[in-house]
């Protein structure tokens, strides 16, 4: 894998026909919609992935079966993110075993944490970890926000890089600039909206759950960026802004976001959208919605392209 | 076992050596420690018990050992809260196999749920749970506070109580009353400093942290507050502001009160103060702390009784 | 007016017919509402009375015509909050001249201040200050949480007491236990819900909102808990809860308990429910929902009494 | 005044020398300052102005002054933001009679407040009042976001445009988009990080706090933001950010800005860093580290323009 890790990483939703079972179909699906839109490379069990819903089991399928699929046509990188230090070490053995490319990794999430006791887990994990890891700093989900020190240290420690969810773009600056002397050292943003100014002020990339839906959207958004293109920016900004007033806007909390995702890629014929426990999927009235704005949102989208 | 659940029940700590291996001869003393204090039940595997780091191996050999040691003296309950649901179905039917009593369960605590989607939750684990249960109210870590009316769809799917740790003074009344015409469905309180409160007014028991180090102090207070023995009532709970002011006060989080009471254990010759990452135990300062705060307490604690 | 401050001191809401202008019959009416209620004292200009929403003529205006009407029948507390120090200033030396007892004093609001700036400014503020006063702890809406330190040094200036509307009843009784060597300085709680746990532990009294309404309610359930006749107390706070859930359950945010106080004192005949801007009155589906339930409340209390 | 609005409108702090004494001198330097800087114009008692704090009679000579020494140079806008509605609509009828452009209002900020509530007050407030006005989003201290629709309706009730402190870079997109029909509608953001954004995406100017100190820096980053010139506004940004890393980290609480301000327009010789309380200057050693971080801060200016 080269590095810095760069461009639109989707962090891909679970095809799921059950809380035990995956959508096989789907998953291979999804995963070639994503390929021939452009994007730059997998990030399979976040958030978006419900990967704490899963068990251990399902998850090693899903990082199996992903890898199989690729088969090496982009990095795929695995979310390892767990309360259990055993859970994380061995899903991480795993993903290098079937060919994985690096592991992203959150705080543990249950206990909040201090910015000191996060360090102290990295050095007690990294010596047992099988691959190279990016860390994943997602206050909302984990209750601790990393210090710009903290992603300091894991750097020292072998990051490769880190992807930012907290949405706070002045902390995404702040990363910018404390590793601009470090080219190799990947920042991502975790918010698709910040795309063009993570790119434009020498961030390197986007974890974008829209790219599930939109991978090639995103990708031209991401190119533009590249090159400052600032009409074709502006035209790209205003589909995503819509993508988040109408498909991320049905339902509550963060959750609305993967289920109106799985949704879309369900009426799409891409895969089925069973959530797994505690969340569930979308009732017919919000699909029904889901289905208007995705016409709107292709009609806009084809004009343009 | 007898209902409603009453009395002081514990949330043990999990004694451990090391991430993966129990410190076995701990466990017994602590159990021996609970038991001959007077308590009327071990809580096992709730956070104070670190249950979210371990691995579903080291969870099980917690409730095994704890079941054999206890056998059947007092009623063993295990919390059972995961974020997968295939973790907490597999953990309650161990629970049962090995001679356990109910489970307790609170909210999945990666992803904020709302009320629906919690009620749908049971109703989609209910039916595969191998013990009765009781439900967990735990706001601060699992992201959602369970409001009387889940409580109450809750008890109409089979709950035996509620264990109530939100700190919340107002919505424990409103649970006492809410259920006073069902005194079989036990109110518990999280929160020790309210013990009496609960018990003079209708609730039933406390899983109070505090018990774990001084059993018959909460012992006591719980008797006092059954007779309304205010004097007593009042010299007791200024020895729990007592445990607050010293041993919950050395540190920072909630966390601190788990680790200044293992510290406490391990000072007391009870058990080892290893903590699960990404928690760690307090070090040689605040240790030297714990046992000046524990010869001030167990002084006074000789004087009352 | 003697010390320590204690008792039920209610308070009391700011009949208005319109934000230039008090309802002059309606402040008369309330007050011997209030006194032939048996409370043991009047808080003007508190939240509740919605000082900061009035101009300081207005202000100056229910001071005055409230000192006159009570004519030293019991203590008069002005409450002086206020974000501009010369306007406190005044407020403290226009109540001495028209006969007020003391005045009551939380953080200036605006600024979030840290516990040092809260302690300058009390020493800046106190040798300008022409009336005993008492500390007056609002985190919800001064975005400041007095630390029990910051009260110790404000009772060394010279406060007669705090007044805590927290609602943490942990910080009231730390409060307590702080300051148990001082019987002169008073505890008095702002949160209605807690006044027999306040006065069996130890402390004075209650600024108790719903004394507007039911005075003869909370001077019994204050008697009730200075002799601890816990069956009295147990039917009183039945009645305080269904104040909760009804009156103060009507609408939204903290000031739909000082809307449903008005709206209720309105339906009684007592005075006018003009809430002054940015508050407005209740609608007329919400002033029928309170009327049912005060018939309710008031069947309920008189079966009691 | 020509309308949009726009540009760099500094929040000018007040200069005091006393709680209740202008530094008469520091204000008409400070004016010079400005204006020589090139800023657009002057938003004068807002929240940096510590309005607030000061008595209805000093921001009136706040007002007056300002007027007077410019002189029409820049239009003057004036922070009208009051718990008191009377005292808003008095504070406006002052500015219109001694020659300010336009006035500034944020909600009430004491009782928390609903949008309807908002809305409410508007629809009271804006028949009474004497100039025109922006509307202020201010949530850290007012308790409310302004939704994106009371925004829309209080510019169909008149306004001029809004004032964002809310620090949501996605809600000022959502503001740019929802108005991008009415370019006389000005979006202007009071996060001075986020002008390059607001800028380039089509709002039209920032009240910049660091404008302050550098007037020039903020007007040139603006003019590079206009013409989209990459470079510079990458340079500048950089200068921005070491402001925010260094005289705005010194300290706590949002007020650390406002001090931080004050302390170097001190250093600097053009004020006097007088705080009313309950807020209060840098101590020495503070101010040590202001001066040290202006000298870098200039040293660093002059080498780039």
């Amino acid at each position: 894998m080269k590095t810095p890790v760069k461009g639109i990483i989707p962090p891909m939703i679970t095809p799921l026909v059950s809380y035990e079972k995956l959508d096989n179909q789907g998953l291979s699906s999804l995963i070639e919609h994503l390929i021939s839109g452009g994007v730059h490379g997998l990030f399979i069990l976040g958030t978006n992935g419900e990967a704490p819903s899963l068990s251990y089991e399902l998850r090693k399928e899903v990082i199996k079966k992903t890898c199989d699929q690729v088969n090496n046509r982009v990095p795929v990188f695995v979310g390892i993110t767990d309360t259990s230090l055993k859970g994380s070490i061995e899903l991480a053995e795993y993903s290098r075993n079937v060919g994985a490319d690096a592991v992203v990794l959150a705080p543990p999430y249950y206990f909040p944490v201090s910015q000191a006791e996060m360090v102290d887990y990295l050095e007690t994990l990294l010596p047992r970890l099988a691959l190279p890891f990016l860390v994943y700093n997602m206050p909302s989900h984990t209750k601790v926000h990393l210090s710009v020190e903290t992603v300091k240290l894991a750097k020292n420690m072998g990051a490769l890089g880190i992807k930012d969810s907290s949405g706070d773009l002045f902390y995404l600056y702040e990363l910018i600039n404390a590793f601009k002397d470090s080219p190799e050292f990947s920042i991502i943003t975790g918010t698709e909206l910040f795309l063009p100014e993570t790119i434009m002020n020498g961030g390197h990339g986007a974890v974008a759950g829209g790219a599930n839906i939109f991978p090639e959207l995103f990708v031209k958004l991401y190119e533009a960026s590249l090159t400052k293109d600032f009409e074709v920016i502006s035209d790209l900004r205003n589909q995503v802004l819509k993508i988040y007033n109408t498909i991320y806007s049905v339902g509550k909390y963060t959750s609305r976001i993967t289920k109106g995702t799985k949704c879309s890629l369900s009426v799409m014929g891409i895969c089925n959208d069973y959530m797994a426990p505690p969340l569930h999927r979308f009732n017919t009235a919000e699909r029904i919605q889901i289905k208007q704005n995705l016409n709107e949102l292709r009609s806009y989208h084809k004009n343009l392209t």
